[in-house]
């Protein structure tokens, strides 16, 4: 075995304390534009490279008969730096993603359950929307408004995943309406009408 | 001279055909993810890396008393493949761009005459406002939705840059009510209500 | 209407022509290092953003009892430039995708059905296994050896995820033994023995 | 409120910790490839988007008769991680901007005030010049050497802008004459006079 | 000589303390997905720009008859965030660098002395092979399996350059047998023989 | 052979003909920002990856005593879209490379034969020099100007290598004195005196 190392050694001169082909995010770091520093090597488990927390069907009594549980690299340190996250999505009978973009990725939808309308708007305000059904996929190009809904009357399931480790959320309804946004400035900049904007900030808990 | 070209034709053996230091865009040639293809070098001159496109104030007697007139590779082909490109905002009185994200950028804005009242919603739902004088600068990070509205009565103008040559454009209010985005899909994963996007609708052009 | 179309043209005065926030491969076109030439944007319908290639459970009855169905850029054009694939897995009882790596791309695996054992070696010879099950994820960082193979007696399915559209797929096995790599030169640069490295080109269909 | 807080947390379980859709930089962390380490997201305000550091006109009372006010990350640690950054030039009559390259960045010129004449020089050796006035823009690829000089007798303000939150900055009169760079090998890898050299640098400050 | 340094910053109104062109790696810092933190800019020195480790001739005097000695940034920290590193190859007579990948990197082979026969199978299972001899380059595209052998009598020596400061470096053999992969999921996953298996680990200090 | 074509094609689904872990340059076809479109696979050989062009030394009868020979993707195709170039640098006795930058990439240079000074000078205007030996490494980072010269009287031979396919090449006393730069903007752009500058201008072919 002393001949083996002794060997190895000679052939291939290299220190393996500073080679790593992944960067496991040490979320207790500071963040920096290319992702979270790396955990040591040597700490490195395969526990780091798999996620649990998309198991269990998430409970979708709530206000869109739906929920997003997400698996991005705050929750998936592995991610880290690769350039990939997921989430899902669970969709009870009339669930709705409402309105939203991920500002840094593009995303593709794989519904494993179910039936669900999906669509997004282009930067020329075309719409391009389609129903798919179990095993179907969609992609939606970074950046843009898009939507995913129910279709039929059954629950539904499907896994987005991102171009991104942090691909972001921005949801239109929050953004606007569970924000400090102010009400005159939302009116200003959307057309909106004052009264209606003041009333789903009080179902949504938006402030301003 | 025989002998100078002689002299460099021995110090550097380099066929100037293939090196390119710049990529003017083709525009009839097909875009790739990457841009246009490039113009043959030998037909490039000093114009393609200029535009005057911008020099004048747009006519702000529209709608939202507002003009955007953009400066992307499709205008002014010699940015393509540089990861720049530009645009001019003229904001009359109470002028306003309205709620809107650029998918493939994040922008930077320089503000040259008047005051300006500009924002950002976060995806944690906060937002960023901030009032601007000439000279003044505001950075809006990729894909997140923002705004430009006048601060004061006089008019204003600004020019915003942007990280890609081809940064897109989403505008929310054309996005849902200048499309084809049927009123009960629009209603359905924004909460707006049915006869308010009808109205909107019938004031942008929007139909379904 | 008519009036709209000139407030619009007013307000923004862009060319909707080359602005596009996405790029569907023209497949016919030749392929360029950042993907393919993009579909003119007026010929783009929704059904381009969408595939149904990974709807049907594939064939396991084959010497893996295992089945790989692309979904990359070749067979969903849609995903051109927007740095994302998928595939299908379909593992029979005793199933197995055999040591493989993809040159272009980290992977996400996400299970949908049955338990899998999957795993990976590092460039530090360090083995990283986990066993999965339904709703887990495991990620494979770019370029490294890894497989997945049925954990139990049931069949199972995953859908793997990738970080481009062209993530490439170099299966250990082929490379070696359905390939024209001669067998001294296997021998010589694996110390594999050259009979059973002729035994394996006969049962996968190499020559040399 | 309380029911509104329980509704989102149901619908949306990601933890807002970790989700940044921007990294302003913590200038006294250490910079990495990618850019400095993000302040926490908790203590960004809307003033870290915005930058009065271009306001003002500067002194053009020098050697020159020009001045560069960058607004780089260093100075403006919003644009950390965004891949831009802008300055400001002021030019006197007879001002001129010194050749000088962006080794990280590609440089988009805005003239706000009077007229410049500007130019670069490509791998080919292929000058492109013009004079641009109030409004123009023009474009200067990645790592060429250019310059921008007043036009006429007025004088004359621009902002560059740059594909780079960290451009770089490398004027050629200051690498050879206000370094160390010594005399004998300025002369050897320029073919510029000694003598001429020595004076340059007695101007400049350079020393060697 | 003050009147200068008072006219430069006049000029130049700019904080060099956080203008960096570089990045040299800080390896005692944690490293992130873009690399290493840099060193402060003013304890930097040429000397971390050059490297002196790859000069001597390495001991072959091994089971390959060949030695690899890297340049990368855990050997040459001034490469950090560059996209560039080395190695050294010495092949002895009937020496081999076995079958192997660099997950993050392409590779341009310079050989310097003597005949290699170079090889890379592709994702199509198509092998390419070429032999090389002095001052011929040969690639190897990012992430697929590749070698190197002596051709001819005589001892060789080349300098293969990669695309990242960290390429990676998994070695087939190595992998499989130098490794804790358990000798039964080898078997299933590569079809060897588990005997075969056994040898060789037996040989290379393989455990499980 | 039948039955093993059809085992293939059963396990798995997939078209070669999209599938390209390269892409080879068809430099008839238009160059885009990531390089030139890919030959057909079908038609690339082992060939398309090797390059001999270096092999031999060039002529340094010439006014520098040097030559630079490169192996860009205009005369190795096979490197297109791969991030990696190389060139080889022959100085006699009293050689020089010429104070230059590389527009588009860092540099690596190895030194394989003599004894060569090189250096870079950064934008903080700080002089890296350092005289290498045959095996040792500089590396120059992007866009940078800097010089190699022959150290001692021997002749020397190096490879640069450069972290792009297309790195560029801007010679400085190319750019101002073989170049249409007009002499009057090179002296108010570099405080040449317009003497020396029509001297060199007479040497280097410039005109204007």
């Amino acid at each position: 075995m002393f001949q083996i190392i002794f060997l190895l050694s000679l052939f291939l001169s290299i220190s393996n304390a500073s080679v790593q082909d992944f960067c496991v995010a040490d979320l207790k770091g500071s963040d920096t534009p290319s992702g979270f520093p790396c955990k040591p090597a040597t700490t490195v488990t395969a526990e780091d490279f798999a996620y649990s927390g998309l198991i269990e069907e998430a409970n979708v009594t709530n206000i869109i008969n739906a929920a997003v549980t997400p698996a991005f690299v705050g929750q998936f340190p592995g991610l880290n730096g690769l350039g990939l996250s997921a989430a899902r999505l669970d969709l009870g009978p009339a669930g709705v993603i409402p309105l939203h973009s991920h500002p840094g990725a593009s995303e593709l939808l794989i519904v494993t359950q179910g039936h669900i309308t999906a669509g997004f708007v282009s930067s020329a305000n075309t719409v391009y929307i389609k129903t798919l059904k179990r095993g179907e996929l969609m992609v939606f190009p970074q950046g843009l408004l898009h939507f995913q809904a129910t279709a039929g009357k059954r629950k539904a399931v499907a896994f987005p995943v991102f171009s991104s480790a942090n691909p972001g959320l921005q949801i239109l309804d929050f953004a606007l309406f569970a924000s400090n946004f102010s009400t005159p400035l939302i009116a200003k900049t959307t057309f909106l009408d004052p009264v209606l904007i003041k009333k789903l900030k009080s179902v949504l808990g938006g402030s301003g």
